[in-house]
């Protein structure tokens, strides 16, 4: 049975997972959603796919998931990867992708929303500058963090550098220059460098080149 | 040994991993930090307690854990409490736990804080206006999530439910009108009627009344 991801090309939420299921190696397809026509936020679409109106979703025959750490979750156990070796591993694992659900994607993602989807008169300006200095505090985090290590667990990609990378390869503007992190910027090299990975526009459905 | 929780009265995000703690029945005891001093953010503390400049942190032996969904796994597991009966459960917590860090207990801290521990002329208004908008569409998920259901995940309390709380019980205006939310009312009173339920400015020390 092939494993069914309701995605859209620019949520970097559904990157996350899109990722860990394409690097996996698992059998899987995406179904498209249409965010910008405003199929999440439908009463259809949260009384039978999500009630949090948001993607990713994962369907693997009754098995349905949403939040893309409990995907992650779900393809680590079926596929033996990503999960981390040990039980200190997991659990420093989920503190990052905590800490990402709770700093770097949230505030990547809707900022970037507001400064390159919402039309140019409806930018809430005093917001983006808001949100782009709590942006860098976390940048610096990340960059910290990375300091003499490869990946942000251990010594192997986990799901902890797939979910921190969700926003981080979009070329729209939401105040991450990679130059100006070093470490940030050799690690996302070497997730990219990773066999099989692919660019959020490449793995899912949807771009803004689609709708201009 | 006696565990050690890095935490201060007025996080709603150390709440969820003292409130864990303390129903959970294990041995803990609270370590006083002073974030309105800027402790968190010092180099001192991201050097020796958490690069991320935050509490929660709890110390047990030789671990050391940050991020109150990490805190919370470990006290499920060492007291057998809170963490779901089964892998569906285990997973739907978990969904609801980074659904709080994503759009619930970080957009209801931020809001709170720039509402009333900000210097009165230093809040960014267009901000709060814009995070209450959003705190509305959260508090509506959970209020229809929680309709004709006593918990969040199956039915008895978990840790989403200690989760979801984080902010839920604090009396500082971050627009939350429990009396607009039935269905989350109701819970939150069933969980605040739960034997050794405490209220935040209880539980941990520090309090705005001790800085008035």
């Amino acid at each position: 049975m092939t494993i069914k991801l309701y995605c859209f090309g620019e949520s970097g939420n559904a990157y996350k997972a899109a990722l860990a299921l394409e690097l996996s190696g698992l059998d899987w397809e995406a179904k498209a959603v249409d965010f910008f026509g405003g199929e999440t936020r439908s009463d259809d679409y949260r009384a039978d796919v999500n009630l949090m109106g948001e993607v990713p979703v994962m369907v693997d025959g009754d098995l349905r998931y949403s939040q893309s750490g409990v995907i992650q979750d779900y393809v680590s156990e079926k596929s033996g990867k990503f999960g981390g070796r040990d039980s200190a591993e997991r659990r420093e694992i989920l503190r990052w992708v905590l800490w990402d659900n709770h700093k770097l994607s949230s505030q990547a993602g809707m900022t970037r929303f507001l400064m390159n989807f919402l039309p140019e008169e409806k930018r809430p300006k005093e917001v983006i500058a808001f949100m782009l200095g709590r942006l860098n505090a976390a940048y610096a985090v990340l960059n910290t963090h990375l300091e003499g290590r490869d990946w942000i667990v251990g010594d192997s990609l986990t799901n902890a550098d797939l979910s921190c990378c969700g926003y981080l390869y979009y070329p729209e503007p939401f105040g991450f220059d990679r130059t100006a992190w070093p470490n940030i910027d050799n690690w996302l090299g070497r997730l990219s460098d990773t066999p099989g990975w692919k660019h959020p526009y490449d793995l899912m459905p949807g771009s803004p080149a689609d709708r201009a």
